[in-house]
């Protein structure tokens, strides 16, 4: 299979560099930078270590019509998620994209009819975001169990993603080229929310504020989501980047999922259940055999269902942004579909 | 002092027959019955083992005119919390309450009024309700540690109440007489809220259901609360009665307040601070040398500044009906004050 691999920002690449080694019949064989600005040399050495003679484009859409792979990774700057996956989705090529896969409301009505449309075409079209926490030991073992009825019906979600601010890139500070807290952390955790409860989302009401954000201009550092999803569940998703800079950890990812037959929470990369069973809380001993990338090519390749579907993409994006336009405006957004 | 007993419902009166023997001075003197059907057997033992050999009356109006209590706590009815609390303001005499004090707007507005008149002529006048979890070691202790600068400006809070539902008497069935789970539960979250903000509450949105009640009537077992409180503060309020029954505790009580400069979590009665200065996070030792009734009547007798100030529970009651009212209509509220 061909890879052709754009752009090289957020960091998440990571997780096709990692799967790589594992999948031979996958060659990196064409690379084009996200912006000019950006430095693909990285990228080469990286191909360098693993056999590859990748080409480089200055132009990414020449690189699809050339080598014409069979998948593209999309880590271009965010504003420009939606314009390459489309433009590869419109060439029935499968698209890894970073999340989210769109900064707007147009932009994802757009991703959304392109791939919609491209399936007719191309049946087995494939589209996923780097939601890599799906993959996450702790948060897939926790998935599981709940899947499995260890705590019967989930009524009530409470995720939290906070993370230390550090030194960022210009673009974090610009709404144009950023997104927003919202999008670029709670996609997580929203994500988190529509897996675990398996309902629909149905109206969002956030706040989020750019105070105490270091002079990081647009930058948001706190916010605070609460969705309604179908079946009256609720769930929130607190997300900051407040933690301290000497944390041991980037995040502090959690979540806690209560049932009506107990509750699941992940915290420190541990999963813990508490039901009717256990004294206190009971550890789960953590797990996840898949990979995200490589789970992406299985699924391509027929031999699995991914854990991460395009519907997926398109519900957890619109949560993004919906409640974005609520912590905005200051009032309840519900959701269209 | 003389201290007069309205109604033994809601089990916090405990916190009363906790402090008297510490306080010699306050005798009780007359017990009156909340209800009718309201036992008071358990009261008159518990005076004999403290000597005490109250009058007990069935109109409480008549104690609190015959014996002129110094002090009266009311733990009626929900519903009559607001009306017992209205006649013994009246007399000037200090009110120690069940929370909330008012399951309606127009109770809560009386009883303000009705307050504020008497403090014109008594101006000593105190009232509190019993938001204990003030005076829980933990939280006390957390609060002083962010109180005393150890996390900064406080910026996100995400509290939790999780109970068990157990059996519970007929009139937590019914809203006109329980108030709901909100209220109920929710007033100690949104406590915490406004003491370890130190802000005023400017908005709310909630939600809640009776999904899962086992037959509780209009009983709700899930709720989530969002505020916006000044200075672009968040604070999310999750709350449910879905914990098993087989759990250690009946209450998870939990709240997380991050700051500029780290973050307080109380939780499993402990209370963990993660700062620049800490690897990982730090137990804090737990200790509270107040009690909430002593503190009461310290405060009366001009010996303390009580922790919580009527103001408080005018607050906080307010943060209960409009998060409920929110709930109920799907819709986000202001605050008026």
């Amino acid at each position: 299979m061909k890879l052709c691999m754009i752009g090289n920002r957020g960091g998440h690449d990571k997780h096709v560099w990692d799967a790589l080694p594992h999948l031979p019949h996958v060659q990196v064989v064409g690379i084009a930078a996200g912006a000019p600005e950006d430095d693909v040399t990285p990228w080469l050495r990286r191909c360098d270590a693993l056999g590859f003679t990748p080409e480089v484009f200055d132009d990414y859409r020449q690189m699809l019509d050339r080598l014409q792979p069979d998948i593209v990774t999309v880590c271009g700057p965010f504003e420009l998620h939606a314009e390459m996956s489309v433009e590869a989705l419109r060439r029935g090529i499968h698209v890894f994209c970073e999340k989210p896969v769109a900064l707007t409301f147009e932009q994802l009505a757009q991703v959304h009819d392109v791939y919609a449309e491209a399936k007719t075409q191309f049946p087995g079209l494939h589209l996923a975001t780097i939601m890599n926490l799906r993959y996450d030991p702790a948060f897939y073992t926790a998935w599981r169990a709940v899947r499995d009825g260890a705590i019967g019906t989930v009524r009530l979600i409470n995720a939290q993603k906070s993370y230390r601010l550090g030194r960022r890139d210009a673009y974090y500070r610009d709404r144009a080229t950023y997104g927003g807290t919202i999008p670029w952390i709670g996609v997580h955790a929203f994500d988190w929310i529509a897996w675990f409860s398996a309902q629909t989302f149905t109206s969002v009401y956030a706040a989020h504020s750019t105070q105490y954000n270091q002079d990081n201009g647009d930058m948001e550092v706190s916010a605070l989501c609460h969705f309604t999803l179908t079946g009256e569940v609720f769930a929130s998703a607190s997300l900051d980047y407040l933690r301290p800079p000497t944390s041991p950890t980037h995040g502090d990812d959690r979540v806690r999922v209560m049932g009506t037959d107990g509750a699941i929470e992940v915290r420190g990369g541990q999963a813990y259940l508490i039901d009717a069973k256990t004294e206190g809380e009971a550890a789960l001993p953590v797990a996840c055999d898949r990979q995200i990338f490589q789970d992406f090519v299985d699924h391509i390749e027929g031999k699995t269902t991914a854990l991460l579907t395009a519907d997926d993409v398109f519900a957890v994006t619109e949560a993004c942004l919906l409640a974005r336009q609520s912590a905005d405006e200051g009032r309840m957004m519900s959701f269209a579909s």
